[in-house]
């Protein structure tokens, strides 16, 4: 048997999310279907993060085991003709036995873009949120250097989420304009679940005036949900790269 | 009655081009369909450009007459919910009673975008050429130099055009890069029909070492379309702005 992990984009636009769902479309279950259909035997996924219905990727990972003898760098074009045109293999990595593309992850980065446009622009539709209103950019920035650390973010966690430890540490978060495109990207070293995407939320609400940066320290320290902004709408969302230990798996 | 200038961006991934077809979705169609819904009469639309099946949009303009009292800047958000998610109407504009969105038109600029990634970028793909080869961009800027003036297009025009006149005159052509994609732009006072991607395709032959820049002008003056190359897929193609000239339409 060998392990084999592969560098997965996305776009989650018609998807249930990532995990296999019995009566809906996903991730998971496209790339169950094109590997079973490639071994003849049912292949399961391991994915390195669930991500949610909606929800974009560019640097996924999973991995698998397969008895096949298919030339590492061959596995991407095998799948090709097996997948949807919205799920493309980046890249495919031949990984020890113990490699687990979900514990092995020692790091996470995700952007969020946001449309500023008056109109939606016609390109960014599917990969952005339209908030066409005013924001200043100084005071988000201020804001995100707030929740750079180690911090319990159950402030930022939604509700019913099982986890137990909510303490996760944030290495960075930037904010730069690309045109009509606004991309927040942060770095850390894991993230709750909607934990970006609340975050996003409250940098937003900071960014129209209606938080104080110096306010970002106080609702982590309340761990209270309802301290925090809203949720923002899961298309803007993309995971760009999961980081593991040198040498287990090589991705730039 | 008024007359009323739209310019529309759209998403031409899943229309049969933008001219009305009997039995196919086109933009020209859902533009009529959306006017007509609100007006309650039929509507006929103008386009500045009929843009080929798949071809996309961000500056096409259209104009159209109504009896309706609808407040200029108001015309975009209703348009908005009897229009399909993949056509955005930008801005409206009131017109002169003589206005006419093609006649009127005194220079196009479109770009053409090529994903030089080694697997097809997932964001870009609706609106990208993958082409994973070598190019010599050195050389293809110079190429692209001698497209620069006015010629006689015959070598650049599909053939079974009706159009007489092939003497168009191109002001300019850019090849800049930008992360993974190649940015193709050019323009002119007017296109033939497949220009765009025809000169592209030779320009991309001189990309790979199969032309060198110093044929182009040969080629425009044998007028022999067998001379110049490929047309490149439309799905790269972009129709980025219609110009007017000045205080006809404001559209910076």
């Amino acid at each position: 048997m060998k392990k084999v992990a592969l560098e997965v984009s996305y776009d989650g636009t018609n998807y249930a999310g990532f995990q296999r769902q019995n009566h809906q479309s996903s991730i998971q279950g496209e790339l169950e279907r094109a590997l079973s259909q490639i071994a003849k035997v049912p292949v399961t996924v391991v994915g390195a993060g669930r991500t949610d219905a909606g929800v974009h990727a560019l640097g996924q990972v999973v991995h698998f085991t397969t008895e096949l003898n298919i030339p590492i760098e061959k596995w991407p074009l095998a799948l090709k003709s097996f997948l949807p045109e919205d799920i493309i293999v980046r890249r495919a990595f031949a990984v020890g036995d113990d490699f687990h593309a979900r514990y092995d992850a020692i790091g996470k980065r995700y952007r969020y873009q946001i449309d500023r446009g008056a109109v939606p622009h016609i390109f960014h539709r599917r990969f952005s949120y339209h908030y066409p209103y005013p924001l200043d950019l100084k005071k988000m920035r201020d804001a995100a250097s707030h929740f750079v650390g180690t911090h319990d973010f159950s402030a930022f966690c939604a509700s019913g989420s099982s986890v137990e430890d909510k303490v996760r540490t944030i290495y960075g978060i930037t904010i730069e304009e690309d045109d009509v495109l606004l991309k927040i990207d942060l770095h850390g070293n894991g993230f709750l679940y909607n934990m970006v995407r609340i975050i996003v939320g409250t940098l937003l609400e900071v960014g129209i005036g209606k938080k104080e940066p110096a306010e970002i320290a106080e609702i982590i320290a309340s761990k209270d949900r309802k301290r925090a902004g809203i949720t923002v709408p899961p298309q803007g969302l993309i995971l760009l790269k999961v980081e593991y230990p040198e040498h287990t798996l090589q991705i730039d």
